[in-house]
């Protein structure tokens, strides 16, 4: 079953707004078997959008269309969808009652423009989630399908699960579900990882189930893919834990966390779990390591401050500089452990990429010299992550 | 003229990467007033590129292919365009030349697949920037145009600001400049600046040239795009600086920037001028203040530090707490200038979004209680650019 994916509206042309949408829908419609052969921006034109809809029905089965179901006159989506069934919009009364009751909710007041948003293309229904005012719309044509669902990100995402993937997955006529998990690594390279995993992806490219496939995030990782196709949710689910158990025995503590986990979640999950309070010191990476720690604990009661500076006059860089930064910020913020990551100057004769990293977990010192790539924007991202790391494994030794 | 965008790649299509690329070239076409009524994304398959550049020749003048221009099996660009062109590839022994070189420069074996890169539809030729490995093609094919550029984000905009834009500007017999610059404001909502500059937009509704358009950006600011259209650039560049001056009139302070300048360098530059250091104290932004500083003076000259702390125990959020954190940080990091951001407790019975600057220059005591979004992560994007905001103002008026 093939699928394409038209995000609508002149401010994704224009590159106003970056088209994030048919992205995250092009990954969802992987993970559940459907290919997506062409992703097409247009802008709010009716007789482009039209022929973006007829050419998708006819080199595949269905089409998501993704924007202009706002209240505007640009908003065109729900006229272009009718005219390509053939068939009129009618106003949906109980629609209208919904949005109505939303507005007031909100204590706005509804206008008439927002009335055609309850219309809806005869033969068609609505989306039953609607976490905002645009209704999106499920359109049979024949044996194929359109759909639509508005472009606030948010909104399009709550409607593809519930309602979107569901219904493709049904129609595909697939009875295998397909299931996938995301194993986080750090510390070893793409081809690195490839080596360590080599005689099992050579076992699965003869298997073929489940497939593994890489991904470098940056800060986020180096992500492991596992996905299974099964029967059913119970076995996929069996063949993803049995890969993940063998990943997890060639690549130990190199894996960090699964799926959406980032490393300093894991980190601060492991100092509550032991009761324990952070300070951090930062140089170069500026308040990086920080802001990431302080979005996941915004009442900061795990991560509890930081302190950015200079170091200058501090003498050369080193690891007896970082315990002794890390030191500081225990002291400083009265917490069961410290952390630093410094770097030498740029009149300091050391290979650019050098780092070197503290932390101190109640009266113990622990520190380590690394290297990072040596330009400063990815200098700073892979310090953060890699500084993490440091503090993860020294805690999980301790 | 019209131009179709065709980002090439499966990764693409499987949201593994967001296209960011053709977002930008659609910037940059509009700004040289070439329509582009379909960017598309296709996968790394022969058929479905050729299909999509046979059809943008088909609806329109030209097309810009992006991707697919690297060493390995997947990348066909080169390939498909030859075919669409009906003409064979030719290797360019100069080309191969210059790649070699390059690989040698960065202390690398040139490969078979390297050499690949170096093969040119007959009757196309390569751009002469080339700040990687790929060289890009300009192929005419009749009175039609394909061009070809690398995914990677700065070889394609080196390519398109040098070669792609300005040909297909002469191409588009446009004798008219296109000129842009964009305002940054802060302090207003888009209705808010809609109505201070009212009676000018009515007028420039009936004089057609220059044009405002409105972008809300976030931690970037409300930005005001005018668009000037004349014969030369000296003319263009009069009538931009004109309507600047007029919005600058109606606006004021409002503005803190043009262009690329964010509100974080107009203060740091600010500063420099002055010969001041500064330091800061954040809370519930929890570093992104910090980091947005030093990522613009990573040397830190002029940005020397800052703490972050929950100020917990430090009784209720006000002005003289702001200002008391203020003098901690400027204090700590014997600066002269100290800034700090708080907000209230969740049990402090505050509005949501409340939130308190405090500045101290020199001696001089300085803050301001301001609102901004209740849900954390704005009210975290809205209080770093809101902050730096208040010590502009405070700057410029001391």
């Amino acid at each position: 079953m093939r699928c394409e994916v038209i995000a609508i509206g002149t401010e994704l042309l224009l590159g106003q707004i970056v088209d994030t949408n048919s992205s995250w829908i092009g990954e969802q419609l992987a993970l559940i078997g459907i290919d997506s052969h062409f992703q097409i921006k247009v802008g709010d034109n009716p007789d482009r959008i039209e022929f973006c809809i007829r050419q998708a029905l006819n080199r595949g089965e269905s089409v998501i269309c993704c924007g202009g179901l706002g209240p505007t006159q640009d908003d065109i989506t729900r006229e272009v969808i009718a005219r390509v069934m053939g068939v009129e919009l009618r106003r949906d009364e109980e629609m209208v009652a919904k949005i109505e009751a939303l507005f007031t909710k909100r204590g706005r007041v509804m206008t008439d423009n927002n009335r055609r948003q309850a219309e809806i293309p005869i033969g068609g229904y609505a989306i039953p989630e609607m976490p905002g005012t645009a209704p999106g719309l499920v359109c049979p044509l024949g044996s194929k399908i359109i759909y639509a669902v508005p472009g606030v990100p948010h909104e399009m995402r709550d409607m593809m699960r519930g309602t979107v993937l569901p219904d493709l997955h049904r129609r595909s006529g697939q009875t295998a579900v397909i299931l996938s998990r995301v194993l986080r690594t750090w510390g070893h390279s793409e081809s690195g990882l490839a080596e360590l995993l080599g005689p099992r992806i050579e076992e699965l490219d003869i298997i073929g189930n489940p497939t593994l496939a890489f991904q470098a995030s940056g800060i986020e990782g180096l992500k492991i893919r596992i996905t299974a196709k099964s029967e059913n949710d119970d076995s996929a689910e069996q063949i993803i834990a049995a890969e993940e158990l063998l990943i997890r025995k060639l690549l130990g503590d190199l894996i960090f966390g699964i799926d959406e986990q980032t490393m300093e979640s894991v980190v601060l999950k492991e100092l509550r779990n032991r009761g324990l309070t952070l300070a951090v010191a930062e140089s170069f990476t500026g308040g990086m390591l920080s802001t990431r720690l302080s979005a996941i604990d915004p009442a900061m009661e795990v991560f509890r401050g930081g302190s950015i500076s200079t170091l200058i006059g501090e003498g050369q860089a080193n690891e007896d500089l970082a315990i002794a930064a890390a030191e500081r910020a225990k002291f400083e913020f009265s917490t069961d452990v410290g952390l630093a990551a410094v770097a030498p100057n740029a009149d300091d004769n050391q290979l650019p990429g050098t780092v070197y990293f503290g932390a101190v977990i109640s009266d113990k010192q622990y520190s380590q010299r690394s290297s990072v790539p040596g330009d400063h924007e990815r200098m700073r991202d892979y310090s953060v992550i890699s500084v993490s790391n440091f503090l993860r494994k020294t805690l999980s030794s301790g």
